[in-house]
């Protein structure tokens, strides 16, 4: 495998999360870079975030390990701590089973980028930390309940 | 974990290899921000060259994807079928298995970065594509053999 043709890279857009929150993810993009190398141990992508996007709902991974370093734009890390910025190069990771919820925030006027990395674990649970729900994925399938594990059927 | 203190990294210099391929590793650090942020999954290195120096012997791996993107200078990748000039942003990946042999190399005159990624397998055994010698991991433990599996004992 020569160098990536980051070009052919498979885009996804859209979002998996019920409404309300796909609409949520407007001005999201990700390049399936660990997808086009033909990878399976763990997914690679670049993600664009537009002007007032935002990566994902702030979460956390029970079971996969989670790497990302800003590429290109200034982004806002938002955890359970608080805000931190993060500039080109700058790097953070998600240790497997820390229930400390993030995600990125676009808050300036261009659009900013960032390579992510994530274990694929055979199954995955993980936690909205902001509202009542949590996804589990088995065997490629997902399905959304609340915390208290019963199906997840509208913000409550 | 907030944003990395990537200047409390482990630093990693020297070679696991034998003579007289360690000496040949000369130039090359890399900081270990996986290891920083105590993820256990795969390894999330910033590789360091200077003029000159190689990232490894020309590899592949048994059991572990690896993925790299260059993040400053230019770097000459080296696989089976040739060379190809990689500069900040470019991206290369092999998956497990795939007997493509791979280095970098820093042909200029001024330092050059990139970041690796490299799954954690229980077991892994890579081979080096340009000499007789292979190395098997078991338990964190590496031992060479020559490609026959015969423990190595010196170029032949």
């Amino acid at each position: 495998m020569p160098k990536l043709d980051i070009s052919k890279a498979p885009l996804k857009t859209g979002s998996v999360y019920p409404e309300p929150y796909a609409g949520d993810m407007k001005g999201r993009s990700s390049l399936r870079l660990g997808d086009l190398a033909g990878l399976t141990q763990y997914g690679v992508n670049i993600v664009v975030l537009e002007p007032g996007a935002v990566s994902s709902l702030r979460h956390w991974h029970q079971n996969e390990d989670e790497f990302a370093m800003v590429l290109d734009g200034d982004l806002v890390l938002i955890e359970n701590d608080g805000e931190t910025i993060m500039s080109p190069g700058d790097c953070a990771a998600w240790k497997a089973g820390v229930a400390n919820g993030h995600r990125f925030v676009n808050m300036s006027d261009r659009p900013a980028r960032f390579l992510v990395v994530g274990s694929k674990a055979p199954s995955e649970v993980a936690t909205y930390s902001d509202i009542d729900m949590m996804i589990h994925i088995d065997g490629g399938k997902a399905r959304f309940t609340y915390k208290d594990g019963t199906p997840w059927d509208g913000p409550r």
